[in-house]
């Protein structure tokens, strides 16, 4: 667990102690199924509760060091708290049984934080996209100016994508609910599988259709990743945030408060370090991914290689992703959007933007596409290379093919950013729905 | 694309012939919806149609070696053969609207030949698991023999996980089923929205929620997860087959074909080739997720870092994982099952498979659980360390403790392969339901 | 292999017919070695020799379709051309001998052009290194103006990486120019040590100090560090050149060639197309590495498991950094340097870029840290909450404390490129010596 | 930190308080460097030099909280703790001075423990292979017997790629022994190259030959391939012992300590979770490789997105890495050889591990290669078919085709496994020189 990027909530899902209780309500789960079908004296269970508040991880590790075998240290344990009754827990079960139908309850729960998050993203995402729904700002495409867009739609864009994120985080946490109780090999050998069934209905988990020693790890792959995707989309919001606060771009920045500072060196700098938090914990994330998919072909009934991975993986991973999300929400809302810099930038190459529209007049007139290719792209090259001397809509004008086609009344109106983005309602109809 | 591990079927998807007939169906049924709206003239669309038979890829590629730019590039070569009328193509479009709608025609074809190849391997996965169903095996944890199960039991195990493969690609499928015809910046600049929802129904695709110049890649690494995921499914069978057919376990082995030679030094070798194939293939499959997530976060409203990536892991990894499954179908069907070794195996230990259900049966007379497992494990060992001259039944026989509490004849009892398997039935009524 | 990727001297290396005329050289070494000692008759590889120019890999090919293992039906093959003297070879080695001595004269083949191309980069790095050694631009951290450098530095600081990644080549060719003859496990049951090590001399590598049936997969695993690294390195570059042809930033660009379209549907565009690929391909070079890793371990004398990924990796792996180096040539040398550009935006702040030099002139005053990095953080963000109305010279000039310390002329003093950039050479000696 | 994989002296490397205390260290040499020319006032850095032992990592945190910039928080501590000397620290460098070069030393420290590890590993693995000179075991293709080799030949085979994972190790330690302290953008703006050259000598260091904001990150990267390869190679060591210990091959088995127990539910289990564990923790390190390449392009004269990753990264690797060496090389020493079993299945199939050796004999009769392939392979299926009833001696002996070539006698004399084995020790001296 990386404390730096930890939130308490989250890191106490991964606690021992957490995981020792989840142990524990697994046993007891299986202990009363099987009290119910009177394979276990009844009231086993109900004697056996109250030591949850008890389960002490220190004295379980100290066993461990002896037995080597950490489900066995932690019967002893059960057995030394709550004395002969604990006799009956654990009866014909394994110790997978134990730690996969567990390893699923917390996963769970950890999903249920990273969705809660998501879905408070989103919500930012939604009202910052609402807000700067007319901010006309420029759209880029390999770095370079190409037409216009709007700021509101790229919070759009991300809000749509997190969403997505969410229908691909609840879908892993359907495939992870499930555990498995059914012996060393997952034949039910010393119990019938109602004892499963049952145990696992009071947990809200389902039983693995087909199981070896334990649950397959197909799913835990597919957990893995939907959190590797959900860590891109928060990338993805970053990196263009880095691209926004460029100095030579400005167009917005990353909150900055009171007494932080930006350089030990250069006191005049404001550096979009969230952001730049962010892409480095994707890679993080991600890096648990190839790992993921190395764990679910084991030896036969199942081989322990994945165990050492899972122990480090899935608590970083989440505890990561969960971190980000925050991080991003905070981001997201506190970034500060300069309009007026996006205006200027928009205008920065004096037209450029419009070349398409004014190539697609050109079409109209009966000119060939190559040729009015051709004739914009020499329009463009002349003002691009004026440095700032001739706009490109001075250059069309001056272009006596491109008047004698268009006019010169006709090249102005080509030039109308409302014109442009006429149709950023229709795309907002899809999102915001209702 | 791998020669040695392309099927035609799939590799004709990926041709660059077939590339440029879908480009010239997305750039066709954006021409038919214009059309309807007045935007282009009636009849466009048609006059143009024929030419996709003629379409010629070296001559494309001729082009590009001028422009610099594959559509342009295809658009130079239609005009060519289509004269005056495909003038009216690609009108206000951006390459990336022929690019990533042809990319999702392209991908869904694949998948819809991986989806119907997976279904095939679980059809003959179902088959031999109902074949084998009552052939005991003894089942394996780290490598050693742990308690009995059924060689049906495994099979059912891939199929049910197959299943999950089917649902996660056919979710990916869908996913992916998504074009993008709104230009530049994805605003529609120069046709309505309706331009695009009318030209993606008739080829069978939805609108990007939000676009910027191109579909968002989440979806492209959620189809790379599938295809990587179902790939580890594949290795997990193939490293089984390879456990069996160790010369010392000889439980199964891979079907050897007339003229088939095992080594080039080793006259009677017989390996299992296929299935070793099988492991290393996953490894390729699955190294381009990594990419594939890295593709997702980029420059503002695109860079074109994740092109190169996608024109070689795209093909590659569904090319591949469409050998595996075909491969796995063939290595499962003649797959040589010895049930006589498995038997043999199944005895080996002369009994220790089924240590639990002793064990239980002490704690069910009222012994503690350490004490009964101390009992068993020195039973256990004498027998092992015995090197054969001593069974584990024979061991607990002369163990006074043991017998004291459970007679001879209850020992004996608990040697029963048919008790320790009765719940199978159950199992297979949860994967094969009806 | 990536025919788009491809450059005809490096795909020559990885075509079928070279690998297997590597493998007859390897038999013929072989074969020679054992003339020598007397274990095959004299003359025996000299009469088969010029079959070397017959050999067809189709005829190949069609004979595996058979035998289902490739070196049997190369063997087969030579047998057909080269009559009774065939009979001779391959005695007593197994498939690996041919298999992992050719893959290593491949790999090193393959290594040759790769340094080659590296050390025509670094050329190209030193000239214009040397070129800009004093044009001086604005240093970026966090995409934010820092402190002035030079346009030459960053040259010569890719040129010092490349000569890294070229020692890093060199020492994995080494690693890699390693046979292996010895037999089926590596014993040399059937030939003594000294016909591995006279062949294997001819060949020009030297004999696995080790080996089981094949030479051991760490060798190429560091390999594709060693590539995966240099790849790195060019997407380092790549990278640059895309921030520095930003639209706003505008110090750099592609060479545009005659004819070329940077967008289907805006023709102003010019696009730094050559440098996102390159950061694309960087991707799909380190795709490999983990496969590389994973084809480490492998059951006992071998499986056959890294096969199938190895015939994919290391033809691709050194196909696509190949061509990476080649186009980071040209890109380098084409590169169009914006010195005005430069110079405008090192000033785009108003001096901001000297805020540490006068935070150090201010402690030097006497001043504690703290106090003197606030009173310039002040000044600074004066300076930039006025929109270019206050430049951070005049700022400074306007604060009592600041002009109290370091006096109106000692403001301006701070003020001086020249000095900043005073070590320069002291740098470039370290790079360039002699 | 993965606290269960940590051993205290690796973990204490990458503490917070030796990562302050690294800091210190480099403040104070950089300090002392410019008291030498005059830059700061001599004695500055004695007279801080004595709070390295009063530096709270809680207090600095909790500074951070408020500054949001680490290094910042630390110098306001130091500020704290040394009163007003401390103002001369950190002048004129940038906090990367500081990181980079600390991040070097706890690098080397951490390389120096894993290589004094290997070493040991090394040891232990040339002891186990001397003892096994003689061991004679069945060499393994595919997981079928291949031909003989000796247990001492594998464990040769580990040490000496140990031994060249030791060179990877200390070529990587060599490429990141290397410092900087140049100033915001690496250019000296406010010192010259000496105090850098002086203090990191003193540091035990090298300067960067040309540094942006940062040391390189191909030098972390190579360290990074230098730690993935080595716990592949434990990987591989542990893969066998997995192989070895499988109930039905028993030919060696891991300690199992007094106390210790294999199975929750299954008291006769003795698993080989040391061999299995360090399977997995090698996925562990090697995940850590693609973020590491992803690290190297950075823009402009650096982001600052790797740092997030390294700060996970680099202690994860080292530390799991470490802990993989001294188990790999508990588990080699504690290794239960069972030769009598080694020599049980070799000869399990009756011989046919010597079917290579008919062959070539029947071949230096004048045989065609194929024919005599072909007349063992007839026999070897005879005897494999037979389960036990023939063996591959026998079923030669019955060939008439063989028997006319080789005689009763002649098949008799192939089958020695002294004559096998007769190159050992030249192998052996290759491997232990003098």
């Amino acid at each position: 667990m990386i404390k730096r990027y930890s939130r308490p909530e989250m890191a106490d899902i991964w606690s021992d102690l957490n995981r020792y209780r989840k142990w524990l309500a697994v046993e007891l789960a299986a202990c009363r199924a099987m009290e119910k079908i009177g394979l276990v004296e009844a009231g086993t269970a109900d004697k056996i509760q109250p030591i949850s508040n008890k389960l002490d991880p220190a004295a379980i590790e100290e066993i461990e060091t002896r037995t080597k075998h950490d489900v066995i240290a932690f019967l002893t344990h059960v057995e030394e708290l709550a004395g002969p009754p604990a006799r009956w827990l654990h009866l014909g079960m394994t110790s997978s049984d134990v730690l996969d139908t567990a390893t699923a309850l917390q996963t769970r729960e950890a999903l249920d934080l990273i969705i809660a998050r998501a879905e408070a993203l989103e919500a930012v995402l939604a009202e910052r996209s609402k807000e700067h729904k007319d901010t006309a700002m420029v759209g880029r495409t390999h770095g370079i100016h190409a037409e216009p867009t709007t700021c509101g739609l790229t919070f759009a864009l991300w809000c749509v994508e997190i969403q997505r994120d969410i229908e691909r985080l609840s879908r892993a946490r359907e495939a992870i609910s499930v555990g498995k109780i059914s012996g060393a090999v997952g034949t039910y050998a010393n119990f019938p599988p109602e004892v499963e069934s049952e145990a696992l209905a009071s947990l809200g988990l389902k039983p693995e259709t087909v199981a070896t020693q334990i649950v397959q790890r197909d799913r835990h792959a597919e957990v893995m990743a939907a959190l590797s995707i959900t860590a891109a989309t928060i990338e993805k919001i970053a990196l263009t945030v880095r691209g926004w606060q460029r100095t030579e771009v400005g167009e917005a920045r990353e909150a900055f408060t009171r007494g932080q500072k930006g350089s030990s060196a250069m006191p005049h700098k404001r550096n979009p370090i969230l952001s730049e938090n962010l892409c480095g914990l994707a890679r993080v994330v991600r890096s648990h991914m190839i790992s993921a998919l190395e764990n679910v072909a084991l030896w036969h009934e199942r081989d322990i290689s994945h165990s050492s991975v899972e122990r480090v993986a899935f608590p970083d991973s989440t505890i990561v992703l969960h971190f980000m999300l925050h991080r991003a929400e905070k981001l997201v809302g506190g970034l500060v959007i300069d309009k007026e810099r996006m205006e200027h930038n928009l205008n920065l190459t004096g037209g450029l933007v419009f070349s398409e529209a004014v190539m697609l007049s050109l079409i109209k007139t009966g000119l060939g596409r190559q040729a009015a290719y051709e004739m914009v792209q020499r329009c463009a090259m002349a003002a691009h290379d004026s440095r700032g001397a001739l706009s490109f809509r001075e250059a069309l004008q001056r272009d006596e093919d491109v008047v004698g086609r268009l006019s010169m009344e006709g090249v102005e109106k080509l030039f109308d950013l409302r014109h442009h983005l006429r149709h950023t309602d229709a795309i907002y109809a899809r999102v915001f729905k209702g």
